[in-house]
């Protein structure tokens, strides 16, 4: 119990440094001119570039671990870092260099009949802390967002990256410190355990939103834990309805397409809703389609009749993202039963109806509830940049603050700025 | 242990009951026109004053008991209603048909590179949940902006409004039905326990969001303990800063008005800070002005010999939201030292600076953390209704979602409606 004690007071102490430093520093993050913050960024993607070895050194060393712990597949891929793959960081932060700062701008300033002045002024978030899982070039992704939008970051990746995600941290703190700033402004938690995820949860006083990024369980567990206000990302059980009025080929490569161009991912369509009176047409093209994909079809009855290979769904099923070569098919009778199902078992993430028909078009734009609502495409693109942002920090599946795919402009808050001459309310 | 294990079953019922009836409502609500939604509020509004001897008849009720309990002064004048307070309401409601609908505003819609026409519409949240104290009127406040933005609310007000508050909401249900549509668009939680509050809390599957209206101490609890979205809304530790460049008499103007216009309320400040270069031609003035009007100084060393009969204030007076004739003041000897005062000991809520100097104005404006940052005026101003806004749902001293004064608007969220032709991604 002793050394528990003393192990909370150790990452509490970490926790409570990081959260003083990473106050001070975005005070002076903040009020950075867009050129200052560009020039940091392309310095780092440099450094990055030049100490590559450093950093696959830092990243075999946490291979060597993973794989003794008996990683393989998928984590082990996420987890692995290459030349390429460095080159891809230093990209991507040449790349938000070149976008546009939100920072500074001021919305709807008006005079009021008092003559106050006032104007909404767009200004960083503050502190944002992340929690994520094992691929290290999130470190630089979003350190990289963080610092182009004026916010401090306090990034907690996971004990697998551990050694890579410093090396990383560690070329941004450099460069920033070359750059006569605080080296703060990057920082990354210490202590990988659980309880210290836990307890940065609760660090109201010095996190001003906590973004978590991750598989389900991470994110439920933030949003049941944190005290912090949370942008919940990411959770997609995404459904392509194949309308009564559908042209059948277009239904056909878009479930194609949702399905099987990347399942591994939140806007990959993980059900599929069709209309009885197109059922026995297009169902058994769509399970030929599927399956040369090698997709296992999980139907209900009326699906499992016209594709015999189709495993019976449980109820279970179409709550389920699977993020796999797995998808659910279920039989309606109309847009309305399409639209039901969605909003009691869909995550409100991306959705898409294929239909040529103008009412049924605009009946499901309009009443299904999702961060994304498709007619005639794939859900696939709900990214930030096919939605043209040029940056992604995540995919928000909640309502408040941002919705959908998050670029720059959504890691900022706004700030009314206020001229009077003296005005006293009477 | 049986019986209180029955008594939670009976209110998560409850709360489970109003949460599917809500849910239900929503979709509904949330696809109704302007014009539908306004006939709503009209006939509301008709019905509270046709009906205002019910409704003062329950408030009778909750006042007696409120009397045998021992309530008095400020807390049983805002349970009070009259024949005034009800047409106000009423008037209330009608001014918020007259306001513009957000919702169904489809802005920045572009066309992307690969055909898909992208936009973001405007759409209601969904199903707001509100905890309240004793003031009645809140009730008709609420669930009329909840409305016009097409929201359900879910409204748990406190214990010794009860009555008042089920005449209310009675009338709103009434008029809902007269229309046609479901009655529960709006409902009232009818056990009014802590542990209710509580539970509430944790409705993610039904709420969307969860607004703290009252005290400090209801809004921590409620920061604290809800896992549902939560938006912070109205402590306010303002502070007006006199500059060393400050125009004297506009200073003692500003100060005393900030101070003793409405000292009750978030927006009035709390703290003084003045330049020293200026305290001793400005703080006896100040002091005078407010000793006027009874208002206790707080005052650090300097101030206390400017002013022989201000009091010595603590390390706490600081931090203090104090809703009354009292204010802290201390003697600072820069722009920089009053900023960094006032980030370290304020609420984010309203800043006010009095100077004539252009870059001490600025850096003001800059530097201050704040949802509303003020040059040469009261912090007295922020206020959806001296904003412009119409109507207002709270002041939000938060980083996410909404900053400041909260309108129509910021009861509303956005989905992205994508136009394609068959689009998928390669």
């Amino acid at each position: 119990m002793a050394s528990l004690k003393y192990y909370k007071k150790c990452f509490m102490e970490e926790l409570d440094r990081l959260g003083k430093n990473a106050k001070r520093a975005a005070s002076e993050l903040a009020v950075l001119n867009t050129r200052e913050k560009n020039e940091v960024l392309m310095m780092v993607a440099d450094l990055l570039e030049k100490r590559s070895t450093e950093i696959l050194e830092a990243n075999a060393g946490d291979l060597e671990v993973a794989r003794e712990m008996g990683m393989k597949g998928a984590i082990l891929e996420r987890l692995t870092l290459s030349g390429d793959k460095i080159r891809d960081m230093a990209g991507g932060l040449r790349e938000v260099a070149g976008l546009e700062d939100p920072v500074g701008e001021i919305e709807e300033m008006k005079k009021r009949p008092n003559g106050l002045l006032i104007g909404k002024k767009r200004v960083p978030l503050g502190v944002v802390g992340v929690i994520y899982e094992s691929r290290p070039n999130v470190t630089a992704d979003v350190a990289g967002l963080c610092i182009k939008t004026g916010n401090v970051c306090v990034l907690r990746g996971g004990k697998e990256a551990f050694r890579s995600n410093n090396a990383i941290v560690k070329i941004f703190q450099e460069a920033l410190a070359a750059a006569g700033l605080d080296r703060n402004m990057v920082q990354l938690v210490q202590d990988t355990s659980r309880e210290s995820a836990v307890a940065m949860m609760k660090l109201n006083d010095y996190l001003d939103i906590l973004i978590p990024r991750g598989g389900a369980g991470l994110i439920q567990a933030v949003v049941q834990h944190s005290t912090v206000p949370v942008i919940e990302t990411g959770v997609g059980n995404c459904h392509v309805y194949v309308d009564e009025e559908a042209d059948l080929e277009k239904a056909i490569a878009i479930v194609h397409n949702a399905k099987t161009q990347r399942p591994g991912v939140c806007n990959a369509a993980e059900s599929l809703l069709v209309h009885e009176k197109v059922a026995e047409k297009v169902l058994p093209a769509i399970g030929k389609s599927l399956g040369e994909a090698e997709v296992e079809i999980r139907g209900d009855e009326a699906t499992c009749r016209l594709i015999p290979w189709a495993i019976p769904a449980t109820e279970e099923d179409w709550g389920t993202e699977y993020l796999d070569l797995v998808i659910s098919s279920k039989v309606v009778g109309s847009v309305k039963e399409a639209v039901e199902h969605i909003n009691r078992y869909g995550s409100m993430h991306s959705e898409s109806i294929v239909t040529e028909h103008y009412t049924h078009a605009q009946f499901f734009l309009e009443r299904v509830d999702a961060a994304a609502v498709y007619v005639n495409a794939s859900t696939r693109f709900t990214d930030g940049f096919e939605f043209g942002f040029g940056a992604e920090i995540g995919i928000s599946t909640q309502k408040l603050h941002a919705r959908g795919p998050m670029g720059l402009r959504e890691l900022t808050t706004s700030k009314y700025v206020i001229y009077g001459n003296g005005q006293t309310r009477g």
